[in-house]
């Protein structure tokens, strides 16, 4: 017995992943107690949102300009870029300042079950951008399952036969192991599996 | 890296409960599948929500109107009202149509460690209401713990004071026990003993 535009506003919120109907119901009633002036900016942003939001043209982060704040920033790395699934991605690495490189992705990751073909994802733009862009490596940071796994092969065969006639660039892919913070009793066979084949000397 | 209005929407989602900076962002680029009219009519719902929504007069639920659904509609007993602590626990009633009378929403519950007296909520306003209106039954039902528990006498001891010298209005409070469907094994004590105190006979 919600007033109507409580309602809507909170079949709305239960579109969205993991709201059901008790938190949207919460929500929307959180949303009474924050100031008008916020509750506008909102939602003029959001009625903006799909109108200012694009692609990337280099590497298909999202982005308001044609070239994204990482592509069009001179003090980073442009020789090197991170193949990555998805933005959310992107988003992990550049928290805490551990990558100075620049990024490309693909939107996906081959997955025939449910009809992802290469074509899907922005492969054909990496191995274009590859083509015109000076890159000294190309780390794929396709996420470690099957899928991830043949994403990545993929790229690495259309790299060497494409790209390594006219210039080598070194493919690596991350390391795979135990989680920082991560505790052995935990931990799952097959990267425990990973984290004993890829064991490095105790210098 | 978001871009600026992805950002500014994240921000905005990590301020209600229970949303975390991951889920925000995660939440921002689903918004982004949406489809653009229906962004545009929630952006909107969302200007308009708190000039629109204001308290009903009679029973302080949230209401678009002078009265709400519920006061307003002629096929309700009026002379059954539930106190209530919010108006989701009023939303909890109106789910699977149990019930046919009216409500009175408190706002709150008496809570002296957080510094929420009598005068806070909706009492006064409540037993004005027992004045006026012909009322043959009031069922309190705020929250089974300390101060939902003092909110319920408090308002008992007001209403035989200053009601039953004019017009006996009938006190009830919910019943306590075990919850539908629970299993004995992960009732607390509390709610074990109120079950026991509250066993009836099996006819």
């Amino acid at each position: 017995m919600f007033p109507p535009i409580l309602k809507k506003i909170s079949l709305f919120l239960q579109r969205l992943p993991g709201i059901g109907e008790k938190t949207a119901n919460r929500l929307s009633l959180f949303l009474l107690k924050i100031p008008e002036e916020d509750l506008k900016i909102f939602g003029q942003n959001l009625i903006d949102l799909k109108r200012k939001i694009k692609f990337c043209q280099r590497c298909f982060n999202l982005s308001e300009e044609s070239l994204c704040q990482i592509c069009s920033d001179p003090k980073r790395d442009h020789k090197t870029i991170i193949v990555l699934e998805t933005v959310l991605d992107l988003l992990s690495f550049e928290q805490g300042n551990i990558y100075q490189g620049v990024y490309h992705v693909l939107h996906g990751k081959i997955d025939p079950l449910n009809r992802v073909s290469a074509d899907d994802l922005k492969i054909n733009e990496l191995v274009n951008r590859l083509k015109k862009e000076e890159v000294k490596e190309l780390i794929i940071a396709t996420s470690p399952d099957m899928e991830g796994e043949a994403t990545a092969y993929f790229i690495k065969n259309r790299v060497k036969k494409e790209i390594w006639p006219q210039k080598k660039i070194e493919i690596t892919r991350l390391a795979y192991g135990l989680p920082i913070g991560a505790n052995l009793e935990y931990a799952d066979y097959m990267t425990l599996k990973k984290a004993l084949e890829g064991r490095r000397n105790l210098l």
